[in-house]
């Protein structure tokens, strides 16, 4: 098995590789291969899976570590 | 270690739960705890994580197993 990472590519997807379960709301897993790649601009057809919309949308982020993760609002509310 | 899972939740964030390491395009590693939410909207102000701005622009998104992924256009053009 190898250690899963996600890396949130620059102005793309998230590349996700390595040894994770995708599930869906209800707890089921989706059929996936070793590296997927998630929609992080929200405009995907195939969501949760990227289409390739980030091109013609021209989604701008490019985001660099090291930024200590603090839970924010939402999920601070829904671990409640 | 736990199993790493990957949660899209209903019009919300990448829920990331387990052994997962968050890396940035350039491979150094975000600080974070078991927990993470990432943002699919596109439209967080902390980007690559969640701020909760996908309530306040009405994100939509409910997404459901069984799809068995195909990688489309993108993820076949960054492999070659």
């Amino acid at each position: 098995m190898n250690h899963a990472t996600i890396t949130p590519t620059d102005n793309g997807p998230y590349l996700v590789q390595g040894d994770v379960t995708l599930l869906d709301a209800e707890g089921n897993a989706y059929e996936v291969t070793d590296t997927i790649a998630l929609c992080r601009c929200g405009l995907s057809a195939t969501k949760p899976f990227c289409d390739g919309s980030h091109e013609k949308t021209y989604f701008k982020a490019v985001n660099r570590a090291p930024t200590t993760y603090r839970p924010t609002g939402w999920l601070v509310q829904i671990a409640r």
